[in-house]
Parts: C-alpha cells; structure tokens; sequence
C-alpha cells in the first residue's frame, strides 16, 4: 500500500470524508512526506476517503508533482490555480462534507495532547472554516500517527543502511580530528562527509569540555582542547534519519571521572535494553537506565536532565513520543517503532558525555542498529 | 537597536503590550530569527512593551539560550520549566494582558493578506486563549514585516560578502562539471562547496535539458548530457540567503535557440532594472521585463510562468512579498528591500533558461550585488 492508500484505511476507520494538507515553504512536513518532493509555493493535498484524491499547485510546480505521484503510482489528480480566487473555488467543493482531518493538535498542553499533529496555522484554518462552514474540521492526528510512529520493513532497512555509513564516519572520526581545530570547524568536516553520503539529518552537534555540559550545544568557534568531546549527529539520504551520540576523548588517557561516567551510561543503557521490548510500559527502560545510575552512585536527578530517548524516522524527533521515567504506565512500546536510547551526565561548566543508539523495538525484545564503542576512542 | 529593541519599537507604535512566539522543532523561524540559534524543544520568547523581556525553555536548553542573549546584549529573564503545568502558570500572567501579538495571518487567501505571519498552529492558539481568555490577541504581521523587510547595513553587507563568494564557486563551476555527472551528484558536489565555504541556503536546483523546463525541478539521477544545465542555488553562511540562478551550456556551441532566449532574457533584465527604485510601483519592473520579452518575439504568457523575483532575506523566499506583474500599482518598491531579479524561458519537455540576480533597491536606483555572465558559461 502507498502512503495515500494507509491514509484511506484510516479516514474509513474515523468515518472521515478527507484529509487536507494546506503547505507553503516547508510549513507542513507532511508535505514532503506524501509527495516526498519539495513543493515550494502553495499548495493543497487532499487524501479523499473514497480515492479521489487531489493535489493543486501553482502553474509551474503542476509537472513536476505529476511526474512525482505517477512514478509512486499514486492515482490523484493534479490541478494548477492562478490566483487566490481560484484556491478558494477549488476548495470548496472539496472541504463541503460532513468531517474534514486538518493538521493541528488538541489539548497540547497537556501529556495527552497530540502536538504532533499541529502544522495548521491559526489564519489557513479561519480562511478554511469561511470557504465551507458547516463542515466539521477534525484533528488529524490519528491519521498521522499511524503513519509515521510504525515503521515499514523498508523504513526500517532505510535505517539500517544509513545507520552503517554513519557508523563508519564515526569510526574514522579520530583520524582527522585534531587539537585546535574549532568546534564548528569539526562540524562543518562532519557534515560534508554526511552529504557527501547521502545527507544531512540536522546539524551536528560539536561540543567540548565545558560545551559537552551543553546537550543541546550549537557549534561554536572555540577550539578544541584536550578532554571530552560529544558528538551528536545525524544523517538522511532517503526519507529515515539517523541519529547517533558518540562521546570521544581528546589527547591522551582518559580522566578517571571521564571513564566512570562513560562506563556507568554504557552499564544503564543494557540495563534498559532487557525492558525495550513490544507490549511493555514507555517509561520502563527510563526508570531501569535510571535505578542503574543510581546504583553507580550517580545523582542522576540532577546530572541527568533529559529523556531516554525519542521516536526517530521522517524527522529525527518523530511521531510517537519520547521515553520518560514519569510518564503514565499506560503508554506501551509498539512494535516497530524506532526509538533512541540516549542517556547522558553533565557538570555544568565542566564537561558532560552522552551515549546514543537507535533501536527498532520488537515482538520479542529489540534491534540495535548501532552500537556505541565500548570504552571511548580516543583522538 | 538590538530586535528586541526593534520590536519594543513596533509594540509601542501598535499599542500592544507584548509579542509572544512559542516554538516547538523549529515550527516558528522567528526563534532563530530572534535568538540566533537553535532551540529545539518546546520554548516561549516574549517581547515586552516595557522591555521585560523573557524566555521560557526546557531545563536542559536554558544556559546555551542565556549565554547566547547575553552575547547579544538583550536584557531577557530566561526561565526553565519542567512540565505542561509549569508552562501553563508562566504564561498566564505573561499574556493577561489587553492586547498581544501572536504569529498568525489575516485574510490569507487574499492579495491583501498577511500570509506571512503564519506560523502559530491552531492547537497552541486555542491553548493560549483558554489560559487568558480576556485577552485580544492580534496578528504581529505589522512587527515581522518591519524587522524583515527592510535590511539594515549590517544584513546587506552580510549578502554583499556572502554573494562574492557564491559567485566564485558558480564561476568555478565548469571546472569540475563533466557530461556524465548525475544531476545529484553536481547538486551533492555544489552544496559541498556551500557547506566549506559557510553554509547551504536552500536545496540546490540542478537541471539538465527538459528537467530545466520544470522551475522548482528536485535534483534526479539524470546523467547530464549536452544541452541546458540550469543552476539554481544559494548560501546562507550567517544570516543572509543568497539566491542565484546562472544557465550554463554543456559541450560545445550553444545552439541557436539557446542564445537567443539567453539574450533576450539579458536584455529584458537590463529592461527591468531601469525601474527598480525606492518608490516607484513594485509591479514595474515585471510589467518591463515581459513588454521586453515580448518584443524579443517570446510569448512570455506561455513561456515565462513565475513571477520576476521575491524578497530575500533570512529566509529564501522572505518577507515583502513578490515582484509580479499584475499586482496593484499602490505596492511600492521600499529602499534596502532586498530584492531577486529571476526571469526565465521555458520550453515544457525540451529546455528552460532562467538568469537570477540579487539586488538591493536604492532611493535612486539599485545595487546588484550578484551578476550573470554576459555569454553563457560552457561546460
């Protein structure tokens, strides 16, 4: 089944008439994860519950989208508007139903929330309830989440493929990393070995000594002295992206501190991997990784100020949530979801290491698809 | 003036007590626009009326924004919160106010419309209007079209050095190019070079022959063969995009047909930049390009299907709208707009040629930072 196919199954489960994708200048990933193409000026996708589906663009984005739905075997039918009046004359008798799905979230300030599915913004949503309103505008959210928290067997090769030459460009990293090089410069090398490779997943996080404190660090021109040095990095040449932490030391023998907080992450993270397994609570492998840095001695209340982990795919924060101590025991691992496992220590104003895989969650337990090095390499 | 200062500015000016951006991915670019670095998890940035400016982020991102405004010399109380409850009491006195501006668009679908000031999605609005239902929450179009449309000294210099080197790497271009070459591999290879020399604006367009007849065509694994090989690219090192298209010729003489099309969009380019002016209508230069190409013998109507350019900016496509001939004479063209100069000839499944150039408009005149070859570059 096509991705407009999987969306059908959905609009006849939620007994709803179509699903639209207003899109200008990137605003709606799902642009891009429909047609996987760029469309850059405006444009409407319409999944329609009886297979009638729609796409209109402008004039000169028309060929392109064709050329892209028919190579995917997508049957929808391509129109080209002139001017808004048109958009508007198009819509309407397209979004006059009884329920149309539209991307915005509900109750997103809450943990049940679906703030995923907010893409919609507030003056397309009032232009849509004006050209047809009394039509009943639903969430999306369902249709979203079943297609891109569950991963495809080709999703999950896609991953695995990426996640090997990330892997080796990881490896090698110590052979052209060197003292004095700036954190940005680091980066920038990184990076075009990722396009070089395919593609860029985000932008690298490059962060030394008292930046690796940072876990969010954005490249900065300090130049990089010996002690730690945390990379956290990605790669996307088709539609999955990696996403992998590896933290490496610099100039010499490893600092004591350094080795024990690397050697504790390492004993949390296979702590956690005997809970990621299909059926068991979200929040299970968060409160193992934390018990065990516990159990090492680590005040991980304060050390340790972020997630396990999140769900990885389309977009390296993807569809499905993170993986937290506190969230609720109901939330259960799916089978096939992609999740990192990403625990990490920081001292402020010191030094911090993080360490980070991608797993695929199975019936019977877990699939790594990467691997942290068991003691750090060394630059 | 730091952009906070700019906006108090524009808030004072409006009457409105305050100017709320929440930001969650990436969702809203004017985080980054304001910030100058990425915040990745959810995150609330608002500018007081009165300059009490504050920022509310996760724990874990909170020094790396507070470092960064204090780089920048803006005075704002940055704030950690730990869950939904926290974020809901900090905003509730924040936004209890008469009047605040949110990042949404009016009347979209229209001429007039603030289009684009869309980015706040409807779940976080109605979110926002139950925490401080008395509130009247207006659109901040008027704040985001004074701190963008207009560039000041220190953004066209940005553009000004950025475009020097985007020059040199398109000048550098036949050198390395070479019949054979997959039209991802020269994209791939491009970017690289973007990506040494500071940083990638957008996806680079990199058509051979009929795919050069598609304006936005997303790069294929077409090998190049001789013919038309459109170049559509820019870079964005620091805060400034670059935009650019050259149309090169590959083996050989260029064919006659090629020329004079090359030619003729020469000529009605140098046609148009007569009247790029601070003050005269923004739809002139469009009107002069076609009655150019026109009386070059082209039937622009079918051949020439964009607009003659947009504003340029942080983002590619930025705010201040396009450069169309048929809009109302009343949009005058503002000095230091920056400005692209892109007409372009399509012939649908044979060839297409377009030469874009970056400009700023003067009071009395023009400045073109970039330029296109007089004669047709050959690979």
């Amino acid at each position: 089944m096509n991705l407009f196919e999987r969306a059908m199954v959905q609009l006849e489960r939620l007994e709803v008439d179509g699903w639209l994708i207003p899109c200008s200048e990137g605003s709606d990933v799902h642009s891009k994860f429909m047609l996987d193409l760029e469309v850059h000026i405006r444009h409407y996708i319409y999944v329609d519950r009886g297979g009638k589906h729609k796409v209109f663009t402008c004039t000169m984005e028309k060929p392109m989208v064709e050329k892209k739905l028919s190579a995917m075997g997508v049957d929808a039918q391509v129109e080209a508007y002139s001017g808004y009046d048109d958009i508007i004359s198009m819509l309407k008798p397209l979004i006059t139903k009884p329920k149309i799905a539209l991307n915005f979230g509900e109750n997103v300030l809450t943990r049940e929330g679906t703030g995923f599915a907010e893409y919609l913004p507030v003056g397309e949503f009032r232009a849509l309830q004006k050209i047809a309103p009394n039509t009943q505008f639903v969430s999306a959210a369902p249709i979203i989440y079943d297609l891109r928290t569950i991963k495809t067997p080709e999703d999950i090769q896609d991953l695995r493929e990426t996640v090997k030459i990330n892997l080796e460009i990881l490896e090698d990293l110590p052979n052209w990393v060197k003292v004095g090089m700036t954190e940005n410069e680091v980066k920038r090398e990184l990076e075009i070995k990722y396009l070089r490779n395919g593609g860029i997943g985000f932008p690298a996080i490059v962060a030394n000594n008292a930046n690796a404190a940072d876990p969010h660090h954005n490249g900065s021109d300090k130049k990089i002295e010996p002690g730690v040095l945390l990379i956290d990095s990605g790669m996307k040449p088709r539609r999955m992206c990696s996403d992998i932490t590896w933290t490496y030391w610099v100039g010499g023998e490893p600092s004591e501190a350094f080795l024990n907080a690397y050697q504790a992450l390492q004993y949390a993270k296979d702590k956690s991997y005997e809970v990621v397994k299909a059926g068991l609570p979200m929040n299970l492998p968060a409160i193992k990784c934390r018990e065990a840095l516990a159990e090492k001695g680590y005040d991980h209340e304060k050390l340790y100020i972020h997630s396990l982990g999140h769900s990885l795919g389309f977009n390296v924060h993807d569809v499905g949530g993170g993986m937290r101590a506190k969230m609720p025991d109901t939330i259960l691992q799916q089978e096939n979801m992609i999740i990192t496992n990403e625990p990490g220590l920081y001292w402020v104003n010191e030094w911090g290491v993080r360490l980070e895989d991608d797993l695929v969650i199975k019936k019977d337990g877990m699939e790594n698809l990467s691997y942290t090095p068991k003691d750090p390499l060394v630059i």
